[in-house]
């Protein structure tokens, strides 16, 4: 504690911020005290704003400021391929290979019975009435290579080869036990060109 | 880049902040983007707050949000001995002691002619302008013990000393759990010259 409520405050408010602990928080405190006006606001305004203006897509359930996403709202993307993620990071990491060329669907989660979600807790409903309109051929799985990202994956090659479309996997290009966000994009493109029908 | 204006925007401003790279910035970006409308607003407002209402206490140059800050305006410190130090930050390390009880003189930086800061660019007519008044008896110099914090103590404690002020300066020393192994010459060679009888 600096004894100074104002930068105690703050330093608070960083200190709950993932990664950051309380020494960090104390130095990024007095950082931003010592910087200029401009700066800080600027900062405390793209904060404020990235909340306020972002939301999800209404189509995918990735992150947008628009009213849907760059990707579905990009008449070039190929609407018959799906590939679902756990989450807007995952989108954000694939983006940044260049190579796919699909849409996406955002599940906001993987089943998992030990932290109590299952099925009905994550976008899988919506997942399913996007494949009724019968214009998806080919469903990818990008869930992480993890546990509850492969019983995810298996969860949902059920239910929908059934429907008659395509399923794949990406391969284990990904390090096993590692998060797609963290992956670098060669290894991503890899996964995504091993992909194989499950 | 996230392709998202709002969020490339917000993890750019936290990629200028010290110690946060790209990648960790755009980590939190994502993060922020997903807390508590509640707690971002929170956090933009403590930011904001920080800047504009922590300024320098101008008897002593330590940041308050108080008129004076709060070692100047207690009554109970020793207003014969003042502390010497480079910034703000030191104030705090010290104060977590709860040891000295006399006040501080923030220099806001050290005499660095390699980086162009020279005896005027930082705080000493300003402390010694708080000596002439005769009160204090007791000047302790706690620059950082690296060269530029030596060279700002010399050239203090030559400027100080003729005004029959007594001039003392921080200990310097092997670290109170440390290991002598580890610990590099010359903090050892002032260990040595520093020794006291027991």
């Amino acid at each position: 504690m600096a004894g100074i409520e104002a930068i105690d405050k703050l330093s608070n408010e960083l200190s709950r911020l993932p990664g950051i602990g309380k020494k960090t928080a104390q130095r990024l405190a007095f950082h931003i005290v010592g910087l200029p006006e401009e700066q800080v606001r600027e900062l405390a305004v793209a904060i404020y704003n990235g909340k306020k203006n972002v939301h999800l897509c209404p189509v995918c359930y990735n992150l947008t400021d628009k009213d849907v996403c760059s990707v579905c709202g990009d008449d070039a993307r190929d609407k018959s391929v799906i590939c679902v993620v756990k989450d807007a990071r995952d989108v954000n990491a694939l983006e940044r290979v260049r190579d796919y060329n699909g849409l996406y669907h955002v599940l906001g989660g993987v089943i998992s019975p030990m932290d109590g979600v299952g099925p009905d807790d994550i976008r899988i409903r919506e997942l399913l009435s996007r494949l009724a309109s019968g214009e998806v051929k080919e469903v990818v799985l990008a869930t992480n290579p993890d546990v509850e990202g492969e019983a995810t994956a298996s969860y949902l090659s059920r239910l929908i080869k059934p429907m008659g479309i395509k399923v794949t996997r990406i391969a284990h290009g990904v390090p096993v036990g590692g998060e797609l966000e963290y992956t670098d994009e060669i290894t991503l493109m890899r996964a995504f060109e091993g992909r194989r029908e499950v």
